[in-house]
């Protein structure tokens, strides 16, 4: 079983580390480690802020653990050699179309969110957001209008089988769920979305007994605030989905626990080749002090080890350590604690 | 002072009245009314969401009051004769590219966000949205790839001077507020916002004392949530001012409260042109019931006095009233409470 390790830029390499003595207090038979660069880190060293070697040893792994990229460094560079575009590099390259983000309130850290406890308490919804077409990878470029004004323009696009896939991934986790899709879409405005709309609702045929509702996305972002209970599966584009995704996790408030998994098609001989990553971002103002909470990360690999190598036991073993970690009071400095990364990190390993 | 007020459907025309009966309670001299119809209700009359008399009557006005348009027996409908389309055309037709929703919080009703009071109560803030660009009005179709996949598509597009004038719009709003404009776009990924950012740049030059800062949406939409009152004026394009604008009236939580405008180019002997409406729809369920809330069309009277017809006076008189109509308990079943439709009227009248 083969991992790519990408810690990339600011809290990533921390984070990063915590996960991997989890996975090593499991004492997995044949797990081997690879380590690459990406993002800034990547850029100063190889001058590309997604290497070759990277790319090629993230194809040849049968998983990826991705920490975090983001430099304020890097901000002043041009467009295609930002950490950014590691991220979206990877995605593409890899065909990485669906990103899984389970959005999910943890017992008694209600008070974290914005929202009220209540409302709070009952999220319960994963955002299946599909990851490699949308506005995001059609043809984009700086012109001129017919009478020479100064004009940037976007190609957004969805062709049928790049919807296919990604609604059955969503209709197949309804299944494991509360067995509920919304489908998110601006179908009273854009193309992309009328045919969005229409093959997810022949996806939808094929699953009998899972509900499936459509939302427009403005509707989507309200209802995520009024009453985010209400979601199961949330079906939706690129766009769309990176909006909603970043939405429904300050919804739950604690951010430094949500994790993620982006899945490809290929079949490894374990299960299904994926990045999983924490949502949160590089936060390089915390960089390097030891302070960042590796939860997201660790439960990042929880998914990598459901997903990418079909061991459910072991993954829900992470879990349970870690929510038994929260129980006991372990508090990272995003929560308003002061336990350190690595103590944390310490105290999810003796609850394995 | 011509006003073509057009009641829409559902609740539409119940709460146009009352804010009707609000203006004449104002006794303004010189005012004359004018009745269209549009929506679903103008399809059926005259087999067009959007009439050539209606559109004709708008654009002879110096200001256009809107109810509400959408009908649920209008769905099955080709897209281009669904009531939506009267309001797209409508905003395009008429030249009304900025659109502006202030969403404050209004005191004592904080405990209707499913924000926490003390968040909910600190919004005051204003979304300044274009209308009349963006992927709404691209290019869009139906097609097939080379390789005869179906594939729906859109152009996502922004032109300079698009962009300027909802710039200039933000930046002279936050003149008259705290002095902040965050402007949000998605530059990391898309070319359209790599030129909204280099225009609003530019444009901001010319505002010494206002401060500006850019957001990725995604970013917008979590600190939408998590921290609303840090925003003054958000400054952003048609889609994601969509999204947003709906998010941020929601984390109000008084949604039949809140007003809307839209605002042209164009100056009148009295102000700008432009179309005034309630944020909330048609509400097809309560309908004819007499019990919707006409307080935020009557807002919306009150941001037309003020933005097309240069009496700021009357408008604040118009919002003092409601102020008081609210601060005296008047409360209707958006807000939890059993006041109608008439009564929440006259009450605002008795206050003016
Ligand atoms: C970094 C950026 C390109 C990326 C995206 O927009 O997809 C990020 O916001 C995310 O959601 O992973
Ligand atoms: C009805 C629809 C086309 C419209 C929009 O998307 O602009 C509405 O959601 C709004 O915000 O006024």
């Amino acid at each position: 079983m083969k991992i790519a390790v990408l810690p990339g830029d600011g809290i990533g390499p921390e984070v990063t580390r915590e996960a991997l003595r989890v996975l090593d207090a499991l004492s997995l038979p044949g797990l081997t480690l690879f380590e690459g660069d990406v993002g800034g880190v990547a850029y100063r060293r190889h001058g590309h802020p997604l290497p070759d070697e990277t790319l090629a040893m993230a194809r040849q792994a049968d998983a990826v653990l991705f920490g975090a990229v983001g430099d304020p460094s890097c901000d002043t560079l041009e467009a295609h050699l930002r950490p950014e575009q590691a991220v979206l590099g990877l995605r593409k390259d890899l065909d990485l179309f669906a990103n899984l983000r389970p959005a999910k309130a943890f017992e008694g850290l209600e008070d974290l969110s914005a929202l009220r406890p209540e409302i709070a308490g009952a999220i319960d919804l994963v955002i299946v957001r599909e990851l490699t077409g949308d506005v995001y990878f059609g043809e984009k470029a700086r012109g001129q209008t017919e009478d020479g004004r100064r004009e940037g323009w976007d190609r957004m696009a969805y062709a049928e089988d790049e919807v296919r896939r990604i609604a059955h991934t969503a209709f197949r986790a309804a299944g494991t769920r509360r067995g509920k899709v919304t489908s998110v879409d601006k179908a009273n405005v854009l193309e992309t979305s009328r045919l969005w709309r229409e093959v997810v609702e022949e996806v939808a045929a094929e699953y009998p007994d899972i509900s499936l509702e459509h939302m427009y996305v403005d509707n989507a972002a309200m209802q995520l605030v009024r009453d985010p209970g209400a979601f199961d599966v949330v079906l939706t584009g690129n766009l769309f989905g990176d909006i909603l995704s970043d939405q429904a996790s300050m919804c739950v408030g604690s951010i430094g626990l949500l994790a993620s998994a982006s899945l490809g098609e290929r079949q490894t001989e374990y299960g299904t080749f994926g990045l999983y990553e924490p949502i949160h971002g590089s936060a390089p103002d915390i960089a390097g002090k030891g302070i960042a909470n590796p939860m997201a990360t660790i439960l990042s690999a929880a998914m990598m080890l459901r997903h990418s190598f079909g061991r459910e036991d072991d993954a829900a073993r992470i879990e349970r350590a870690v929510a038994a970690a929260l129980a006991d009071g372990l508090r990272g400095g995003d929560l308003g604690g002061s336990d350190n990364c690595e103590a944390i990190g310490t105290a999810v390993c003796q609850r394995l």
